[in-house]
């Protein structure tokens, strides 16, 4: 089933160990949308500005994504993002950041994506991400990332969104400062009582943590050899899952962990290489052989 | 088959912000001898003052460990630490140590015990632990753990004791800096190099990773509601691997992953309560019990 997914789009500028790229696409809509369409039709929706160069734009040529909700916007300015992994591989430090476009309205949904059923509102402000929800008309699973900013200034939003959304996909620090919570199995109980069913705590290089009424799964992150560029290594995890929830059509313990499996996968080939190069080499059946060898280096 | 340790018996005082605990029982052979005991009959060996409380050494009454190897040393003092975690519970730091005996020459491995087939050497200097292992007969399976310490300062001699033994156990931080690589599967790899058929690298609060030329093996931790006291954590983490393998008699990649889950499952009972009063609380049904949900917590 289609999946619906709101969120920035960029242009990054990435500093690491292994060099430095300049002006290369970026955004947790990206991430996420290119991410998903491994496993099923998704339709983008977010804003760039009139500067954004349309090359960027193109990497979704020849992908399943429907960019009909890709706003370009006349007299705006795109996001813009310099990050530098020089001290952490492991977390950004944010060197510049340029809010653009993302600082105005939303970009509209168009009427065609109306009847979206499954839906990811990557991170932006709480009540933008209550706002686009309510517009849809029947989804049938809604999953929301957020971040510290939200968590410290917009509180109030946030628990409004919370009571709405199926699903909450955050990192650790967030689950911690969210809940006032250090162990992150107690904090994802209380992330449980403001209203989502599951909630997902990224963990980085260590791995995720999924917990619901029902069940606990934890997952180590894929034991990749080379990490290049960590950049949208959530917003993958997040696509890989939601695309894969999307297929499956239920809830089940059993499906929600292969769907962490396969964000933990789909996630290690983002961080092989800057920006979307290393995933946009990457073929399907690559990622469903490394969701296999990711299986057996984990059963026992 | 039965199991012989040989390291640290000593007397903590441990710091945490649940409270702190005042000369409780400790030390590396301690805590893999009581975890591994749940598993296979355990040959202790290792060295106190005649300073030690009789009642701390009674931590073994009822438990299948062979104390035949404990030596009391007249006129000498018992080891002693005194760590905190006040600042972090996932890293001791070291408020007080008294090496003490642990200083003197090391414990005399008693002739009944030369027969051992598996062998733990538990962290002391490389000499010690290449020369406890050439007075075995024939071991079958050898495997140590090393420190810091080792790695900077008797580096040629830890290299010696690396092409003797089967198995290597250390932390992250350690095998990073044996190998001046930060990627821990590559430092996993360049370890194998030195010797060792396997190495386990523990990471703590987030799990371990096992490396042979066969196998890549990644486990998360248990997801602890409760850590209250994490020292001897990675020691029972190796005495619940150990005990499983000695039961074992084979190293398939099957048998070393559920040896693994054993000893992370073992560590999660230590890490709830100060020094061994969670995990001597723990049966072997409990520890089962858990093995299992640990097991539905990762399989997809």
């Amino acid at each position: 089933m289609s999946l619906l997914v709101t969120g920035s789009i960029g242009i990054d500028t990435i500093e690491t160990p292994f060099g430095t790229w300049r002006d290369v696409i970026g955004g947790s809509a990206v991430y996420f949308a290119f991410a998903a369409s491994y496993f099923t039709p998704v339709r983008l929706v977010g804003v760039v500005g009139d500067d954004c160069p349309r090359p960027l734009l193109n990497v979704f040529d020849g992908r399943d994504v429907d960019t009909r909700g890709l706003e370009i916007r006349r007299g705006s300015r795109t996001f813009r993002w310099h990050g530098s992994y020089m001290k952490d591989m492991n977390e950004a430090q944010t060197v510049e950041v340029s809010l653009n476009v993302l600082a105005e309205r939303a970009a509209k949904i168009p009427a065609e994506f109306l009847d979206s059923k499954y839906v990811f509102l990557a991170n932006t402000h709480p009540t933008i991400q209550r706002e686009t929800l309510a517009m849809l008309h029947a989804p049938k699973l809604a999953v929301a990332d957020t971040m510290n900013l939200w968590i410290q200034t917009q509180r109030p939003e946030l628990e409004k969104l919370l009571a709405k959304i199926d699903g909450l996909v955050l990192n650790d620090g967030e689950a911690r400062l969210l809940t006032e919570k250090k162990n992150l199995v107690v904090a994802a109980h209380d992330i449980l009582k403001m209203g989502p069913k599951f909630v997902v705590i990224k963990k980085g290089e260590h791995g995720s943590l999924m917990v619901s009424q029902r069940d606990i799964f934890v997952l180590p992150a894929f034991p990749a050899q080379i990490v290049v560029d960590p950049t949208g290594a959530g917003d993958s995890f997040a696509g890989g899952m939601m695309g894969y929830l999307a297929t499956q059509g239920n809830l089940s313990s059993a499906t929600l962990k292969r769907a962490l499996a396969f964000g933990t996968v789909v996630a290690s080939f983002t961080v092989a290489d800057f920006s979307l190069t290393a995933l946009a080499a990457a073929s399907r059946e690559q990622i469903d052989d490394r969701w296999q060898e990711f299986k057996s280096a984990m059963s026992f």
